[in-house]
Formats: C-alpha cells, sequence, structure tokens
C-alpha cells in the first residue's frame, strides 16, 4: 500500500493542498473546525507529516537573501518592490539584509558597511538560502579590497550570487545593471538641447563605480557638444538632501554661476531646490535642475523634478527572473543591462533672458 | 586531556577569538598569513571545529526577525535604523520581512498582507530567530480575525514576539508603542494656540488602531478648547502623497474651507502642500498644515513640516532593549509607552486676517 500524501488528505478532507500545509506547518490561520478535520484525517491514516512537510515547504518558500546597503535611501525600496513583485510570482521568499551602521547620532558610517555584509554573506550560508542579490557596498567599489572580492567569489561558488547596479572588478559573478553612463548622457543632453551652456555637477562619491559612470557620461555629452567642464562646478563626496543643498548653496553663492545643475541622486536635487529657494532663486525660470533615480519623492517636491529613471522596479524584477534561473542551473548572461529613461517635470526650462548670466 | 578550544588556538596564533571565529566561519576577510597560521594550528591539534563552531556562533549572532509592513513607507526605515543601533551593540543580527504585496502596476494590495505575515511567521520559526518584532499590519488592526491573533499567540509561546506600536486585541503579547492620543493632541491644541477653530482632519484607515486613537486625540482637543468637530472636515481612507493631495484639494474647494489640517502622517502633509500650492492657497500664511510621524522627508519639503515626532528611532531602540531582556528571560513590562513631541518649523502660523474666512 502507497503511503498517504498530502493530496490525499486534502481530497478527502475537501480542502486544497495549501490548507493541509498550512495546518501541518502552522504557517497560516486555518478555522478551527477545518483543522481538526485534517488533524482527524491524519490520526485515521496514521499520517506522517515531517518528511512531507518538509519537502512541501522546501518546494513552497525557496528563500533568497538580499543584502542593500541603506534601506532609508528611498531607491533600494522600489527596487526591492519590483524584485519582491516577481519572486513571489516565482514562488520565494525573501530576506532583506541592510548593512548600514548608524552611531548613537544615528550618522551613517559606511566604513563599517563591508563588515556587516560578510556578516550576513555568513548567515544566508548557514541558514541555506538558494541564492543571494547583492546592491550596494562593496559592490559599488571601484577598487574593492582584494578580501573584499575573495570572499564573494568564494560564496558564489556554493550559492547563485547576482550583483545589482555595480560589479566587482576582476571577477566573473553575474550581474544585472542600468546603464549609469547613458542615465548621464541622458540628463546633460535635456539640459544642453534646452541651450543650458553653464552646467554643474553635483554629488556621488569618487570611490564608487557609479559615479565615475555617471561623470564619464556627463563629460562626454559636454565634449559631444563642444562644452567646457569647470573644475569648481563638480562637487563630490555626497548622496544626501543637505550635501545637495551645501553643494547647490555654494555653486549659487559663487561669483560666476552655473544655469543648471545636474545631481547625482534626487536627494540631491531635492537638497539643490531648497538651496535655490532659500538664495531667491527661481526654478525652473532662473535655474534648471536635474535629479537621477526617479524615486517616489521626485514626485513630492514643488517645483516636481525632472530626472532620470533608472527603471528601478524593472532592475527588481530581471534580478528576481535572472536569480531564479541561475538557481535551476539555467545559462544567464553574465551581464544584463537596463536602459534608464528621461523623465521631464517641472524643474527644467529652456535658458531665457531671465537667467542671472 | 581537555579538547582545544578556540581560546587556545587564538592565544597561540596570538589572535583574537573573533579573528578564529572569522576563519572557522568564514563570516569576514582575514589576512592570507593570519589565516594560515589559524588552519595549521587547528590541523596541529586536530582540533573539531564543528561543534564549537556552533557554540561560537550561536552566541555571537542570534537572529531576530522583524516583520513590518511596507518599507517604501520611509517612517518604518526610522524604527528600523534605531533598532539596529541598538540590537548591534546587543549582539544581534536581525532579518527584515516586508509584507506588502504589489501587482504588475506596482500599486499596493493591503489585504494580501496578513497572508503574508503568516507565511514569514513560520519561516523565522523554521530558522530558528530569537525573537521577532512585529509592526504594522495585523498588529495595527482594531478588531483583528481571530485566526491572526490566535497564530501569534501560538508562535508566542515559542519564542519572544514583541509588537511595536500597536497591539492585539485581548492577547497578553508585550508591547512597545508611541501614545498615539497623546500625539494628535500635541498636533492640534498647537493649531488651537496659534487661534486656529476651524480645523480639519485627514488620512488614516478606520479599521486601524493608529487611527482611531489619533481621531480620538483630535475630538479630545477639540472639546477641550470648545470648538465643533464637522463631520465633512474628517477625510479618512489613505496614507499616502496622492490621497494628502486629493484629500486637501477636496477641502480647500468647498465654499466653507478650514484654516487648519492636521494630517495623519507626513506624507499626506507632503499632499497637502501640493493641494495647496495648486490652489495658490500660502502656507503658512493662508492655511496650517501639521504633518505626523517626523520622517526624514518632513524637512525636504519647502516649507518644512511642523509635525509631530512619533520619535521613531526611540521605539526602536527600547523594542531591541526589551527584546534582548525577553530573549535573557528576564520580566520586562507588558506594555511601555514612549511620548511623541511636537517639532515646529514652517508649515504653521498664528490665524491671521490675511486667512481666507
Amino acid at each position: 500500500m502507497r503511503p498517504v500524501t498530502v493530496y490525499d488528505i486534502a481530497r478527502e478532507a475537501n480542502v486544497s493542498v495549501a490548507t493541509v500545509s498550512r495546518v501541518l506547518n502552522n504557517t497560516a490561520p486555518v478555522k478551527k473546525e477545518t483543522r481538526e478535520r485534517i488533524v482527524a484525517l491524519m490520526h485515521k491514516y496514521q499520517f506522517q507529516p515531517n518528511a512531507l512537510a518538509r519537502s512541501l515547504t522546501r518546494k513552497e518558500t525557496g528563500m533568497i537573501g538580499f543584502i542593500l546597503p541603506d534601506i532609508t535611501n528611498p531607491f533600494f525600496p522600489e527596487v526591492l518592490s519590483g524584485f519582491d513583485y516577481e519572486a513571489r510570482k516565482l514562488g520565494y521568499t525573501y530576506f532583506l539584509c541592510d548593512t548600514i551602521s548608524t552611531n548613537e547620532e544615528n550618522e551613517r558610517l559606511y566604513d563599517r558597511q563591508y563588515e556587516r555584509e560578510s556578516q550576513y554573506l555568513s548567515l544566508l550560508m548557514e541558514k541555506q538560502v538558494d541564492g543571494i542579490v547583492m546592491i550596494g557596498g562593496r559592490v559599488d567599489l571601484a577598487k574593492p579590497d582584494p578580501e573584499l572580492t575573495r570572499e564573494l567569489e568564494e560564496v558564489a561558488k556554493r550559492v547563485p550570487v547576482l550583483l545589482l547596479n555595480g560589479s566587482l572588478p576582476k571577477t566573473k559573478l553575474n550581474r544585472v545593471s542600468a546603464d549609469q553612463k547613458f542615465g548621464a548622457e541622458l540628463a546633460v543632453q535635456h539640459l544642453i538641447d534646452l541651450g543650458h551652456r553653464d552646467i554643474a555637477v553635483i554629488g556621488g562619491y569618487s570611490k564608487m563605480t557609479n559615479t565615475q559612470q555617471r561623470l564619464s557620461g556627463f563629460r562626454s555629452a559636454m565634449k559631444d557638444a563642444g562644452l567646457a567642464v569647470r573644475k569648481e562646478w563638480i562637487l563630490t563626496e555626497g548622496f544626501s538632501v543637505p550635501k545637495g543643498q551645501e553643494f547647490a548653496a555654494k555653486l549659487l553663492s559663487a561669483k560666476r554661476r552655473p544655469t543648471a545643475i545636474f545631481c547625482m541622486n534626487d536627494l540631491l536635487a531635492i537638497g539643490a531646490l531648497k538651496a535655490a529657494h532659500r538664495a531667491g532663486i527661481r526654478v525652473p525660470e532662473e535655474l534648471s535642475i536635474v535629479g537621477y533615480d526617479d524615486i517616489p519623492q521626485a514626485t513630492y517636491s514643488i517645483p516636481e523634478l525632472t530626472t532620470v529613471s533608472l527603471m528601478s522596479q524593472e532592475i527588481g524584477r530581471q534580478a528576481a527572473r535572472t536569480l531564479d534561473k541561475m538557481i535551476a542551473g539555467k545559462k544567464v548572461p553574465l551581464f544584463q543591462s537596463i536602459m534608464p529613461e528621461l523623465v521631464v517635470r517641472e524643474t527644467t526650462a529652456p535658458l531665457s533672458g531671465t537667467n542671472f548670466q
């Protein structure tokens, strides 16, 4: 006689297999009478739940680890949201591992980040995840410590690892990434098309690959238009609203001012808006501002931000689809590129006579 | 002869126990020569790493599950940040479980939330976490389905569970919560002190305990001041920027308008700012707006939001300290209350002749 399965129990109890699974694993509420009916059938057939429950659980809840650098930066929840949508459809659950460290005053300690990544990588291995997605942190470094690279290569030998919006130089780890250089070109070309010639760029961290690529896009668009890049109009080392305000205030208080600012993310652009407001400079009439990322907050400001959509949702979805294939042992491209799109809203306008040049 | 321990290895290798642990568990990069020295000693003493590594790991990385409703709502990353700061000091790592569901168009499906909570509760049990923190979702419901309550009570029998900013009625689950009613009273009293008498309230969900408590604070402050509450000036069912804009636009287009709006969160207040801007109504000269939560975005807007700080960082920190005690089997109060604080910025002003009443 073949052993009784969850399918037999479900059929006889007139419920779905999922309901039987819920009773077995106590994963979700089941009506008291239904639960009692199922439990009674299990006793009747001397049903052995453990092994079966286990296989059922394994099949139903493949687990993925998602390591990211700072959940308070609204870009990352957007990527996650796309990832989550697709991952759930594919039957996965995921654990989020945020690697930012803060001190007593809630200041961000970015240098502690890599250590926490290591901690989480180890934990995820121990918890036997099916795959790992990593964004930010060491994945953003143009020249990471070789030990950081080595560690991730070791992990990737044991479990599929997918890097988002970055890379680890000299490794063959799979990647899905927005074309950062192209995104910056879109932003700067938009300003040039509006007649701007005096264009500044603010934000980013010079050690980060993303920043280097965006700066490269900025320079390339300026060069193609025959425009000069002024060194004092490139202000880096920061990604926050206060930093954007600080950078823009510096630019706007100088004797010679730019007529347009390209910001390395939307938070910086929101800060630039504040600096312009404080300085009594009207946006977009007297100053054009372009952001980058297209986070939800880009539409919260007055005026709403013109920005570059990094297609964060799409990056997340593509990540889930790709990792699923990797977990199934299927072949995937080593590198997949996502094309950013320009989103024109209210902070950019043609260079006009009202500009203060 | 007593078995060699990690402490012996560490001493002889002249490194910390943490470094030996790293080599054992491959949790973080260790210099090549140091690693080789440690591995050589392990061979020399026929050190048995597995069991010891295991106990060391257990001791060093207690794991906590943190279940929250929607990471794209900036309030939750703030609570997390405080939790993280304290939890790390206490030696814990945590996995974040976001229970929001979205559809193809990235719209939020709040009714799927409770099912995902169940899924994560089950997974966290399977992964043997030391404790679970829960915020939002079923914890916010004034009248949750009894099965949702029962499930969490069952979990709490096996592992410490702490509820944040909410409760499950009729249960004895531990809670840390902001005093929501008091917070609303602070906001409304501030408006009354400025001379406002025509005060509207927007946002929240009527089925949520938090909303009911804040509405109760609103009514109580109005009553104490002898002011009438106008039914058509209470607009609920929503927590987003677009909803805030929609509610405020409705209020501002009516024949009789309020001179002040109390918003159930800061996102709604940002929406109200946008509605006022579109209607050509100046804030705070012609309309005062108060938010709630004090998320970072409260300082991104122009003008910056007057709001009620729910002390989100402090809630997170207190949660970590409390859960740590629960895990250690120590006694903790069943309920701990955190007092909100009023933060006066730029969106509120005295009722003046320029008001349009």
